[in-house]
Order: C-alpha cells, then structure tokens, then sequence
C-alpha cells in the first residue's frame, strides 16, 4: 500500500481512454482532511506545462483537496488553450466535490505538443470521483494509471513509532539516463503539521533523493513532486521528523526510479568523499553521472577510472577545489586509481552485479554527497529512437 | 597535401611499435623556419596529460621548432614518471636536431592511466628525423599516425591570393558524441607573423570551430591544437586575414571530426538565432546539442521538436533571456514549432540525409551561434562500451 495508508486519503486510477491503448490513464487522490495542507516542488525548467503552470498558482496558498494526474498526453507546449484544458479539468473536479478549482492540483505526462483529448479525460474525472476508495486497491490503481514507459508502479511508505504514516507513489523511467522525461511523485501524510513545516520537509527531502537522481538542471517540462497532509492521525510532528519520513518514502521511491530506467543495464551510485563542500562533492559526482563515455564504459563492464578522473576534471576549480595527485577512484570496491593515477589493476573489479558503486576521494575536505545514475546501453538508444515521447 | 604545402615545414609518420598492432602511431613535424613562432590551445580539463603540461611551458614563448605526436598511450594520469617521459622524449628529438629541449611540443593520444614504451617510442623518434620530408606522402603519413578510432585521416588547406598557405592535420572521433575523446590538430603556415598575432589568430579561429563541436567544457585530458608558423613565404598578414585564413582550415577539420564520429548516423548542425548575444545562442546550441533525448530522436529519424524546446528551457533565463511564447524550431527546413506550439506536421519533415538541420529561432535578439554534434546510436554504445580509452 501506498497513498492511502495514512489516515484521511482516497485514491483512484481507471482507464479514461487519453492513452489509444486501453490502458489505466487517469489517477486522482483526494485528501479528506481535517486538514488540507499541501507543499509541492515543481521542474526547474523554463518550459512549463499547462499543468505545472496551474499547480504553481494553486499551491502558493498550502492547501489542496485532490490531485488528478494523466498520462497519455503532457499537455506541454500547448499554449493557452492547453492551459484552459488544465483549468476546466480542475473546475470539472471542483465542481463534483464541491470545493474551489484553486484546491484541485494537476499533473500530466506524455508526448509535449499535442492537445490532451478533453472529453473522454472529463468523463474519467467524473468516473474517478465515483471510484474513490482507500486500501490495496486503490494504491494499486492510482499508482498503474500514472505509468508511461515505466515497467512497474512505485510505491512506497513508513510507519513511525508515533503512529504517522507517510506513502507515496511515483512514475518516471527515463530521466534518469539522462534529461526531460517526466518524473511525477505524489507523497500522502496523515501527520498534522502545518503548510510550512510541509513546505520545508518537502524540499528538504527532495534536495537530497529526487535531485540526486541524475539531472535536476534539466528536468522534463512536467516534472512535479507534492506532498499533501491530512492531519487525520491527530499527531505533530516537527520539521526535522517530517524531513526525515518523507526522506525515507522519497529515497525507496528514488531507487526505483533508477532500478526502472529506460534500457539500463546497471544502476551507478556516484558517491564522492572528502570534498571542500557538499555542493563541490555534489558538482563533481554529477559530472561523472552525466558522462556518456562512463555510462558506456559500464555498460560494457569497464571499471574505466581515467573516464571518471577526466569527468571530474571537467568541473571547474571554483566550483570543487581539489588537486588530481590527491584523486583516488573506487569502483565497486577495489581502489583502481590512488594519487591521480593507476593503483590496483581494473581486472580485479567485478562489474557483474547490477549495481555499480563508484566512490571518488577528492582528498580536499570533509563534505560528501551521492547521485544516482545509469548505464547507457544499446536499450536505451532503442526506447529513446522509437518512443515519441 | 595539408601541414608540408606551406613552405618551411617537413614531417612523417611512421609504425614505432607503440601500439600494440603493427600501424603508424608516431608522427614529426618539423619548422625549417626561417621563423619559428608557434601558438597552442589546450584542454579546459583540470586533468592534463603530461604532454600538455610539458608543451603549455615549452609554447609560453610563443616558439617552437618540432611536434612530436604519439597515438597508443595518453600519458594521462601516470604522474611524475609519465612527465618525466614527455621530457624525455622532447630532449631526444632536441638532441638530434640540435635544438633546445623547449622547443619541442608533444602530444599523445589513446588510454589514459599507462606509461608510454619508452624504448621504442625514442627509437621511432630517431627514425622520424630521417624520415622526414615534404611532400603528399609526409603528409599523409603524419595524419595517419595520430589516429586512434578515427575511421579516416583528416587533412585541409587553404591557399591566400597572397600566396600565404595555412595547412593542417587532425584527429578526433568521439569527442563529438560526446566528452572526453582526444582531438589533436596541428596547424601550419608560412606567413611571416609574430607571436602575438599566432596566438590571438588561433584563439579567434578555435573559438568558432573546434570550439563549437559539442563540448569545450568537457574536454579531454590531451586536447591540444598546435600553429606553426614558418615566415617562408615572406609575406606579412595581418591578425584578420591571419584568423580568417585559419578558421577556414579549422572549420574544415571540425567538419571532418563530426563526420567521423564514433558511431553516428546523422551530424547534426544546430544553429540558434535572434538571442540576445552569441554567448546566450552557443549556450542553447550547446543545450539541444548535449541532450542525449534530442539525439536519440534524430537517429530515430524523429523531428522531435518537443525535446528541443525542453532542452532549450533547461538554459538558465541569466544566461540566455527568451520567452518560450517566442520560439520556433526548424528541422531540416520544416517550421515543426511556432510561437513555443506546434506548427507544421513533423510528418512533412524528410529525416533522411545524413545532416540534420536544426534552427532555433528565440525571438529575443539578433545574435547567432551553432555547434556541430552528432546523434546517439547503437553504433555509438558499442564503440564507446568495448573500446578502452
């Protein structure tokens, strides 16, 4: 179970027919309180979707009742009739629970360009509200209906000793290896906070799981992670615990994430050590994760070091300080480069597991960080040249 | 004929047994002078190859009178030994031809973390000398001893109504697609310059060709282009005409790099107009070139417009100021994306020939840049997962 583990939520997901392939399309999570706190982050890129545009406005306030998510169509680039989609999609909503269009958020993935097929997309709205329930069922749903190329649903959740629970799902396959494929996450919490301590929890657990995989300077047009509260398990909880809950569903879901990526042969954990800062160890970990000669180089089982030195050399001395005589790479556990230069020989690395682990020793200060990335493989050349996405 | 049409200049290249199959990998040029002003530009990489750092201070004085050019091994990575090894073989070629040490640049190419065969690479030094000549064959010897992966040598030259020739040599095929793979150039010309204007004509010539194929922000540890400049021909040029008349050779040979690289199907030429200023265009460019979606879509023979737009949105607005309402996208002469929507159908787009056109209009200004690229394939992978460098 997932979302509608803690106290106070429903969910859905049913076919509405947006996707030409009778497959679930449409999601909607409703919240039905006491409370109606919501946070969300949204991508950081300047193309916008009409849904990403909308749920901006709608959550500046820290409340929201229900999400309603779609796959089948991102409703990018559509201009402002794609944006009048969005809104009579959130009124429609609206006005079956009897609650304002500005407390209804909406989330979209698919093809950017195209305008989403509106009636059919209504008339699943209005099925959806019929279909709202709690349990298995509905998790199960509400998580199916918001794949695209996704392989199996993610979900997650944590029970705290005080009782609070925290769920979430997610969809998302192909940002990660690399750049604009949409992530959409939506994270349920029965705890009663209020919409800043949700705020700051949220972007404080996303800081560190979410935009550690891959590419946060290039993420898709629609990517969206919200989190709503209901209040129902009558417990307080303070920021740093709530940080801490939603951390640990964001980092399971996270890892799914990467595990599920279009084509991947190998899920690479980039840790870097011993740097001046953590944005130094975090620069240079996402230089060695974004490299396509690295992710080819394992892909082919290649323990390659010199790639991962000379990636880490592309980051700018004033953004990591460090002196290469001082570099040592890891690869999954045999140290291959020490001093800038080679050490124990790449044949005594095994590169079979699915996961690689590459630690890096900046040997510069005492600040670390991690991202997760993953191979580049003949797959996800195939997935990326045929799917429109 | 390329590096031995300008007058004052011999060179050769020739099988010294540094790699291990039985194929040219080490090539001479020499400055007969009577000048022997020389300019050079490196990797960006804070990593640098041993060859690097030794040229970088041997170049400082603006002369040099030999380049020795070693396929086989990077030099990269292989500490105060592996610099100690590009000394020597600076001063063993010195000492034949009875110059100063310092005037002698090196380069190397091919794996990074493994010292050099001393023995036989000097000893191919010694041959070299007595190789050397003018001529087609020269020529045609040096440009093939510098490759590694390149799949053909690449040679150009340009003839000034003044009788000034600018000639030159390159290797290079996977630094396009991206990151990391050694591209080496050495350039050549009889007019009679100093310094100053060499190193300021390379610099404005680079800036605009090798420069603008894919990455310069990631570059790999051994990158160097080398300029020569003989005086044989007696006759002065300016800065301008200088830069002109070696941009025209560079553009040339970054041309042949992009045809030639690793694996592709499509080069990609991507061209950005009406920014704000070139920097904000090259950024764009730079973007959409870098973007592993967009490139597996154009090997897909799919006119993506969607990604290209996303990939331009994930340009920060300080460094490229636009307005998504504003843009238009182009491909291969089809206006697929008008005013940040769709346009014409990406079905009218013919994704056949081997150069992909993409023009991105950002209505922001009258400043343009393109860079060169290539798309991702399955070729691509393979090359890049079973070849070790």
């Amino acid at each position: 179970m997932s979302i509608t583990r803690p106290r106070g939520f429903r969910a859905v997901g049913l076919a509405a027919g947006i996707k030409a392939a009778p497959k679930k399309d449409l999601a909607l999570v409703l919240n039905d309180g006491p409370r109606d706190v919501a946070a969300a982050v949204f991508t950081a890129n300047r193309v916008q979707a009409a849904p990403v545009q909308w749920s901006r406005r709608a959550v500046a306030d820290g409340r929201a009742r229900a999400v309603v998510l779609n796959s089948g169509g991102a409703n990018a680039c559509t201009g402002p009739e794609g944006f009048q989609d969005t809104h009579r999609t959130a009124e429609h909503l609206a006005d079956l629970l009897d609650i304002a269009a500005q407390d209804v958020l909406v989330c979209s993935t698919g093809l950017i360009g195209e305008r989403l097929p509106m009636e059919p997309l209504l008339a699943g709205v209005t099925s959806a509200v019929d279909g709202l329930d709690a349990g298995e069922e509905a998790d199960a749903s509400a998580s199916r209906a918001i794949m695209t190329t996704d392989s199996v649903p993610k979900t997650a959740e944590v029970t705290l000793p005080s009782g609070v629970v925290v769920g979430g799902i997610a969809k998302g396959a192909g940002m990660l290896a690399p750049q604009l494929a949409t992530m959409l996450v939506v994270l349920t919490t029965d705890a009663d906070v209020d919409a800043a301590t949700a705020e700051e929890a949220l972007r404080g657990a996303t800081r560190t799981t979410f935009d550690r995989v891959d590419s946060d300077a290039c993420m898709s047009t629609n990517d969206t992670v919200i989190l709503l509260a209901s209040g129902a398990s009558g417990v307080t909880l303070g920021v740093q615990e709530l940080t801490e809950a939603v951390r640990t569903v964001s980092a399971d879901l996270a890892r799914q994430l990467v595990a599920d990526a279009e084509g991947a042969s190998h899920d690479v954990h980039v840790v870097v050590r011993s740097a001046t800062a953590e944005d130094a160890a975090e620069a240079v970990a996402r230089e060695i994760a974004r490299s396509n000669l690295v992710k080819a180089a394992i892909f082919g089982n290649d323990p390659n070091w010199g790639r991962i030195v000379a990636a880490a050399g592309c980051v700018p001395e004033a953004v990591a300080p460090f002196a290469v005589e001082d570099l040592s790479v890891t690869v999954n556990g045999v140290e291959v480069c020490r001093g800038g230069g080679a050490h124990r020989d790449r044949s005594e690395v095994d590169m079979t597991p699915r996961e690689t682990l590459i630690e890096v020793d900046l040997g510069a200060g005492s600040a670390s960080a991690d991202i997760w990335t993953n191979d580049l493989t003949h797959d996800y050349v195939e997935e990326n040249s045929a799917y429109s996405s």
